[in-house]
């Protein structure tokens, strides 16, 4: 199943986009595409749901980030062995975790605003793997029985407020609306081999990440084991697993956006985002 | 006012302390304290509560974290000049932001459990600030008027999780039980002046904290300013603001916890926690 969220920022409904690429209503089955739905029990319902049988929404408009109320958005990073060295950094001999801030969460094609004093900002397509059942210490042989399904994510990032200064992560990585989530959820079982997806992203209409998560460092269901080793993970988190090459930081010279760039980007199978930078102007 | 959480875990309801040190139920005026709860608008109501006319909780059992639905618990490092001094570190020239996961906060007297594979377990007595409206670009000025209150907290840390191997710190900060908040939000008013409020904190009686809010080095109303730059602060968001010196992996030789200890810390007029330390049992 393809599940998503429609409608306008904070009253997003529960949707899911049927054999025909349309869009139905889910809200007479469940209240949100949110943990509870994304549990094993709530998702063999859903399974069992004649699309046809569901109302057509005709004119969905905005679509929102297709997870609702996320506890917690966490990241590898580097951990794309050629992203490691065009950041100049050293393959991790293990994952190394932080987090964005889950009021960074945003559609898939809302605009992402520009923060301001931002001299560096970036893009960074990542597969998003979402949580179903909570997952404490668990094998990596048994992680994927924790995972609801997968999703493409834009790690925008800030890199001066990243790196420069004193660098903390965090700091260039929870921006507003640095989150880009959708456009939809694939449920696990219609998701593919996830460790064999090809993925890009586009500034302008030029190509400059085109990878694969074939080259992943650490695979989805290793993040899953390690992670829940040191907090454990609820239905509806997030993990976001990484870049390919190819961010602006990387370019020689550094490409970094500016108002009005375009990025597209998406994953094989699980679609694709469009977004358009913009000035900050709601302070 | 005291704003508290108590009942079993997941099912806190919503009270408050009253002058007389009792309980008294606010289910039938607030759903929780949550961000919600927290508005200007809500709070000026709850004040003019009268206490007396709210049922008496004669056996409130557990306190749950004062808060519920926090959406985002971010962390100041090394913020009080004496204790980045016991860690070796220099003071830093501007915050270090780094975050817990929101699933690792429990009650103030709840059990620490320590993790697996969990070597070097610290105690971190903290000043946590709580958020009651939307806050962005907020001024150091107008800072705490986005501010609902303030409480203990206690910033569990597992010091080889957080700072060997590939040293996230996030990995070390975020484990289950290692947010006790609590007992009680004290509202801004009631709070005093919260630039010198004494802090302890006590391992099986012995003192090991024994600081002040005074040796901060970034005050509340510069830290939510400062932080509201690179994140919007949601209502229900805490602010953990850094700890004194006296940490366990400060001393010669360092002091780390054990199952069986029992950790007692507080604020001058925040209140007090207790916690015992216990072996992960739940795997």
């Amino acid at each position: 199943m393809k599940l998503l969220r429609y409608g306008p920022t904070g009253q997003e409904r529960p949707g899911l986009m049927d054999g025909q690429g349309q869009v139905r209503d889910l809200s007479g089955v469940v209240q949100d595409i949110d943990g509870a739905a994304l549990s094993p029990d709530s998702l063999a319902k859903l399974a069992e749901v004649d699309p046809s049988s569901l109302p057509l929404v005709a004119a969905p408009g905005r679509l929102g980030p297709c997870v609702g109320r996320v506890g917690k958005f966490i990241c590898i990073g580097l951990n794309y062995a050629d992203h490691a060295a065009e950041s100049g950094l050293p393959v991790p001999t293990e994952p190394v975790i932080f987090t964005k801030a889950t009021s960074a969460i945003c559609g898939p094609d809302d605009d992402v605003i520009q923060p301001i004093g931002s001299t560096k900002l970036d893009w960074e397509v990542e597969l998003g793997v979402v949580i179903g059942t909570e997952a404490r210490y668990v094998s990596e042989e048994r992680a994927l029985e924790h995972v609801a399904g997968y999703c493409v994510i834009n790690d925008v990032s800030e890199r001066a407020f990243q790196i420069d200064g004193t660098g903390t992560w965090d700091k260039g990585k929870g921006c507003d609306t640095f989150g880009p989530t959708g456009p939809w959820l694939v449920t696990k079982d219609e998701a593919g081999d996830v460790e064999n997806l090809g993925m890009w992203l586009k500034v302008n209409g030029e190509l400059f990440q085109n990878g694969s998560t074939k080259t992943m460092v650490f695979k989805p269901a290793f993040l899953v084991s390690y992670v829940s080793r040191f907090m454990s993970l609820q239905p509806g988190d997030i993990i976001s697993t990484g870049t390919p090459p190819g961010v602006g930081m990387g370019q020689k010279p550094p490409r970094y956006l500016v108002p009005g760039d375009v990025m597209e980007l998406g994953i094989e199978g699980l679609g694709a985002q469009r977004q358009t930078v913009v000035v900050e102007t709601r302070v």
